[in-house]
């Protein structure tokens, strides 16, 4: 099962069997003050260095967010949208609660659209699975419903499986839907992360489709949360994560998906790996956890 | 399912739902010239500084191997157990693959000890297997037999219930084998993480005993190995595996594995995880991957 994601001329592949896709986190005014001010007033110039960043860093894919309150989303997610596209070929995940901005994103999008996202509520469905038919989309799904959040895998699966079903009548096959399975804080939900790396399989194994999360939520409240979303991020991979929204400017984070694709196969002759590993460093800067030279990858570690 | 190890005075649990355990690999001459030649002499106080660093590093348990060409290795081994049971309340993981050295080792062992390891193999069954009923240990199961090493996960889980059920028959508990997967090279094999997840899911969900592995192995000939190999180990937890031998003193296995705990909620309320990071540092030296202040665990990371 593949889902392709589309710029005008770069397509990007979204499955169990390819490299994890990373989708950068950082275009979103959501909690960033200075940014919410600058893109109210139409000064892009953050959203064009946060682009130029995590693409640096190895963003495959980007995610697009213009949520201020009492701003007209529409008008700058689409401005946002047509600037981000002007200067990078990676496909972008247009993300919003609001039908309106959707659209507004989507009809000036050039591509095939990933959109962030829909959930499970009768009303919602029947809002935004038109729009993601009528512009040819794909769409992340939020396994959460009218009756809230539960913390019984076997209901999310469930509306995760009611969206899947919806999405199909509507025209939009299979592979166009990521199922989230909405990561909760583990510092407040002991289990959180077994339940996400149980829906997360299962919908791998019965329901047959990708998945997407944001990841950072799961180390809210906690310190040192960098190595928490990498290995978080990690372990949710072997149980089957084909994609994230997260930050890949944050150094473990990058080097625990690498090394994930690793462990999965999915870095043929661990190439991505080696070269990243390889490649010479500026002097005094040492490669993300190197604990010694690439002589050191010739053998086992002793004395 | 818990198996109980213990030195005189302390007991080690190992289970899915408890805290994985490091049994810290250093004290093991192989591919160690210089720790060889010394315990060869008698000389065993690196011996002494690898048992102490391990332990202040956060092993739980320590392997002690002895298997030195042409050296006297049943006397060596009883040696360095005597020796580091004086100096560490941790349980020992006795590892030979010479039966004599094995005996000799639980001859002077105090509290249940842990074999590393007995293999598939009818004739090195019936030599294993009833000194680890005579001395009450516990026993580390590698998944081959005369057959070799299957790629076939189904070969080896077969080979896994057969190793358990002979224990059995020699009146073993099941919660006294642990299963290990077998490891092998990730640079050689594409599919050897894949087969590890699966294998270790399995002893968990189908076999229902512990696990246990050397997670060194994974990244042998590749570049920048610590990051592979804690990422090797999250990923692994997540699909149920118990306890490994490790090297705890490697920053990034010691951080992926309380990381690890934290996403399976067996560090419970994180405390593990909020005591090793909000510890006060010594000038100049941040906590592994820090990539701020402890005050950033109050919120998500923006601007």
């Amino acid at each position: 099962m593949e889902t392709m994601v589309s710029s005008r001329t770069k397509e990007v592949r979204i499955g169990h069997d390819l490299p994890f896709v990373i989708i950068g986190e950082r275009i979103n005014p959501t909690g960033r003050k200075k940014l919410a001010a600058e893109m109210a007033a139409g000064d892009f110039s953050r959203v064009i260095s946060d682009t130029h960043a995590q693409i640096a860093a190895g963003a495959h894919m980007l995610d697009v967010n213009a949520g201020i309150p009492l701003a007209d989303e529409p008008a700058i997610l689409a401005a946002a949208v047509k600037l981000v596209q002007s200067i990078t070929d990676a496909p972008l995940s247009i993300d919003s609660s609001i039908v309106k901005a959707l659209e507004s994103g989507l009809s000036v999008y050039q591509g095939k659209a990933l959109v962030n996202s829909v959930t499970g509520e009768d009303e919602r469905l029947e809002a935004v699975l038109p729009l993601i038919k009528k512009y040819g989309a794909a769409v992340i799904a939020i396994s959460n419903d009218e009756t809230g959040i539960s913390e019984d895998p076997e209901v999310r699966l469930a509306v995760a499986k009611k969206i899947i079903e919806r999405a199909m009548d509507h025209g939009i096959p299979r592979e166009d839907v990521l199922i989230d399975p909405l990561v909760m804080p583990i510092g407040a939900m002991r289990y959180a992360g077994r339940q996400v790396f149980e829906i997360v399989r299962r919908c791998r194994d019965e329901l047959k489709v990708n998945t997407c999360c944001g990841a950072s939520n799961v180390s809210f409240s906690l310190p040192n949360r960098g190595p928490l979303n990498g290995t978080f991020l990690a372990m949710a991979i072997s149980a089957g994560l084909t994609s994230a929204i997260t930050n890949p400017i944050e150094e473990h984070i990058k080097t625990a998906i690498m090394a994930a694709d690793v462990m999965t196969g999915n870095d043929e002759n661990c190439l991505n790996w080696i070269v990243a590993n390889r490649a010479p460093q500026p002097e005094g800067e040492a490669p993300a956890g190197a604990s010694g030279g690439c002589g050191e990858g010739k053998g086992r570690l002793r004395d």
